[in-house]
């Protein structure tokens, strides 16, 4: 029995054996052929086997993670019949006589290198396919022992260095019971798959995969971030009694659906979602969410080759709004720029692109973008509760000038005669520490404040989320990062405006007590963290949580902080 | 008469002549020739005289601006006589036939795009050297016209798009008496060179140099950012007035050397100077500085091929302690990351430097390296009124980190027997906005602050300053930025510590009002600018600043606080 920590990264317990996830060596080396034809029918095999598996993974994955997630197999499968690959294939084959996987890498290996030197990000993802497909085809090529994980047909933990994007998306949910990584943080990639997906996880463990062997039971614990290899029976039961209390409480979880979010001490607080896309309101709806909190619109703008029309995104709008049935949806305006790049616009490299020209920044001096946005929020606002919210507000004239933009495009609608709400609020992220300092001179102004904490405690920690490095001062329990979003709270209520928040530490069960302390109205989060904080508020007092609020003020550091809510979430 | 308006650089009135410094057009066309001998003797020749301008710009620069800004003709020197450069442009010219300019401009270009594609910073320094050297050579075979700003004999105003480091450090003050730049802003390389020159500038202007022919008369306003072409002889006589009513308060400010600096209504207040190296205190001293509030060290570490040893390191120290004579110095450990490299280190490339592994961060994990220079810190203690500072320092445990190292290494010096001062102050610079926010926390374990308002504005406002597309965000008067300064020095003071400012703001004519009034202890700006800020204080009243303070922090944008410190100013 040996006890590996690693960072808890999908809640849950998971006890099933060991499948290593290892890409096996496709080290191709140069083999010359006599029998071109038998060599031609081999590469045509193979590639009529990757096509099945292909189709059968996109079918899989649109039925279960729907029509956007199976995108990418689509691509793998137009990679898989393009003859600008296949001819020089078949070409070298005949004329150099070589093998079939010698002719298909070296073709492969021209195009991903020649795609990997390409300024577009776009032409980049190209060779990452192209990488992904030319493993498969050269798995049934080289006969290599590679079992892609959308074919697991038995329970397992899936135990890997890191998952891919692909890999992920095969992951079936049926047969994976849980994985595990050597590598990989809460916010990593695989992370946020597996909360979607509800598989237990823990990531980070820097060397699980060398610690099993396949077959060897596992225990995966994504409530604390432990991983048990080879359990006595003793242990297996303690664990098994901890994953039954904690699918009970999902069950649990499930009645608070259609109750309102309400303290032991009786205050409503609403708790709502993040989404990304109109498909994503299904799950907000099924986690009890009581508002959209955070619509990244930023997701119409990806993936295409040109800016998405008004009609687009009014649809998108439209449809988000309507399914909410007139629960408030709170849509960001673009925003792009940072390290989200949109390949079309060009955008010049920057040196510090989180502290440079994005989101409403851009919005500001490229408004024809951001116009149309506006005029396809303004009249899709008829079709529910929609309220606009702009990223990135720095000061009080970028904010102004954004809503005499949105004002003069709602003139202009009215006077062509189209229907536009007069309920609409209009508010700010609040994710640059100029603007929680100077909340009170906003708060004026706007109709509410969402805090974005991703951005606000990089910009307060001057400190890059995404550079391992320095990833220790991303410290959302800083007494600093909670003054800040006291100061937001009270210049918002002081105005009589409401104060939400859309950034990860919304949904995070030792940031709530505290968020509840300093008074926030609004908790916007991952769909799936609604029902557990709408349990976890329950049993916590407000006015309590005020005092508690009040003391971790006065702490020095994110530790004490960390120590001081344990105190209360254990009591 | 035609008015421009550009960017005040740096202070004063320059009345004269213009001279357009452009560089001719340096392309070399294939040209055979017959009598190889003559050809080169003509390369001889160019290389003989451009040996004797170095020499001659060197000379002078020395004299002038001190052996460290002559450097870089050293390196041209070198690189004139390197047989590695000079070998193949012989071999050139003799074997395939071809004129002395393109030998030498085929071989040089090979060079230079070999080093440009080096990752050392050292060796693409090495490419810029060797196209100025390049150019000049060129100059002598091409018989072009380029007048070498250090050949300037008369009284002009120089007016060019923009100046390199080379063409600044061969302006000749005697001759040149202001100039004025198409690009550039207060903080470009030709600004601060023009400030430690005391040349009057105006940068910024977008199209001076297409809007002035040589010899037009111009007048270069440094003290507003005006620049006028072929003023009327009215307009001369107001300006010339101007000018003398400058020079005159030059004079005035010089009596100001040896005087405190006091307040209208008897407050003293310290006003120190910002170093580099110890070459520079000569100047803090001979402009009234009471103390240096900013001694950066980095210097000691760039330009070499390896870490400086302790006892390069101590004599530094040494040298510039005792030069100070008792007044405080200031230190600030290493800073070293984000924008500034060290070649020898080889940090990984980040994709958000100024958010990334630099300054502390990077001490706290090489603790060799600091504790190196904590030692050669400690060890220079004795020999004046040493101040230790930390940059960077996001949380609490950073600080006690820092200075846990700092004791372990003076209690090792203690037992070797080695003499330490027991009156260091330690403190840390307030750069990040968790820290000014948590001030009240630091203020119980540190001796002092320094806030350090370049980074501090750039994370405050999340934007990179040296990003023009969000320059505008750069506000150092924003009141957000006003209420962050007030945090730290009221946290101070209720702790008994002293705060301090040595960013670009603590000299700014339009901050200081300001900054006496939040109660500021010491500011410490460029040497040039002490005697100006302490005339400035010495008709301010601090009680009336303390007014002006409050009625700024309630105030909701940067312009609102220019307009209100412009009305005391003027009174």
């Amino acid at each position: 029995m040996l006890n590996i920590q690693g960072i808890a990264a999908s809640a849950g317990v998971a006890i099933a054996p060991v499948f290593k996830l290892e890409h096996p060596d496709y080290t191709v080396k140069h083999r010359g052929i006599e029998d071109t034809a038998a060599e031609i029918t081999r590469l045509e095999e193979a590639l009529s086997k990757s096509q099945q598996e292909l189709e059968a993974i996109k079918a899989r994955t649109q039925q279960e993670l729907g029509e956007k997630k199976a995108e990418i197999f689509e691509s793998h499968l137009l990679i898989l019949n393009d003859p600008e690959l296949l001819t020089p294939v078949r070409d070298k084959i005949n004329t150099e006589k070589v093998s079939a996987e010698y002719a298909l890498n070296e073709t492969a290996q021209q195009f991903i290198s020649m795609f990997e030197n390409m300024k577009s990000d776009y032409l980049r993802e190209r060779a990452a396919d192209m990488k992904d497909v030319t493993k498969r085809v050269l798995t049934h090529l080289l006969g290599l022992n590679y079992v892609n994980p959308a074919e697991i047909s038995e329970e397992v933990i899936v135990v890997a260095e890191d998952l891919t994007p692909s890999d992920t998306a095969q992951l079936n949910r049926k047969y994976v019971k849980g994985f595990t990584t050597n590598i990989g943080g809460r916010t990593s990639h695989s992370a946020i798959m597996a909360r979607s997906l509800e598989i237990p996880a823990v990531v980070g463990t820097k060397d699980v995969l060398s610690k099993v062997s396949n077959g060897d039971l596992l225990i995966v614990d994504g409530l604390d971030g432990t991983v048990i290899v080879n359990p006595s029976a003793e242990v297996v039961e303690q664990y098994t009694a901890k994953r039954d209390a904690y699918l009970q409480q999902i069950e649990e979880w499930k009645k608070l659906r259609e109750v309102p979010t309400v303290s032991r001490d009786g205050v409503h607080v609403e708790l709502a979602a993040n989404i990304g896309t109109p498909n994503d309101v299904a799950g907000v709806l099924e986690n009890g969410g009581e508002g959209v909190g955070l619509y990244r619109t930023e997701f119409l703008y990806m993936g295409r080759t040109e800016l998405p029309s008004e009609e687009v995104q009014f649809n998108a709008y439209k449809t988000v709004l309507e399914k909410m049935e007139g629960k408030p949806v709170v849509v960001r305006t673009l925003d792009i720029g940072g390290d989200k790049e949109l390949p079309y616009l060009d955008l010049p490299k920057e040196m510090n692109p989180f502290l440079g020209f994005r989101a409403v920044r851009l919005c500001l001096e490229q408004t024809d973008i951001f116009r149309t946005q506006l005029r396809a929020l303004l009249r899709a606002s008829t079709y529910g509760n929609l309220r606009i919210m702009f990223p990135m507000i720095a000061t009080l004239d970028e904010f102004r000038q954004a809503k005499s933009l949105l004002l003069e495009e709602k003139a202009k609608l009215v006077s062509e005669g189209v229907a536009v709400s007069e309920d609409i609020q209009i508010g700010i992220m609040v994710e640059i520490p100029a603007t929680a300092v100077l909340a009170d001179q906003f708060a004026k102004e706007v109709d509410f404040f969402s805090i974005g904490t991703n951005d606000l405690i990089q910009y307060t920690m001057a400190a890059d989320r995404m550079n391992e490095r320095v990833s220790y001062l991303y410290q959302p329990y800083n007494p600093a990062i909670l003054r800040l979003v006291k100061m937001v709270i009270d210049a918002a209520h002081k105005e009589g405006r409401w104060a939400g928040m859309c950034g990860e530490m919304a949904g995070d069960a030792t940031a709530i007590p505290l968020l509840l302390g300093l008074g926030l109205d609004e908790f916007s989060m991952s769909a799936t963290s609604i029902l557990p904080a709408r349990s976890q508020i329950a049993k916590l007092s407000k006015s309590e949580m005020q005092e508690l609020a009040a003391k971790a003020l006065q702490l020095g550091t994110a530790e004490e902080v960390v120590e001081l809510v344990k105190g209360i979430n254990q009591s």
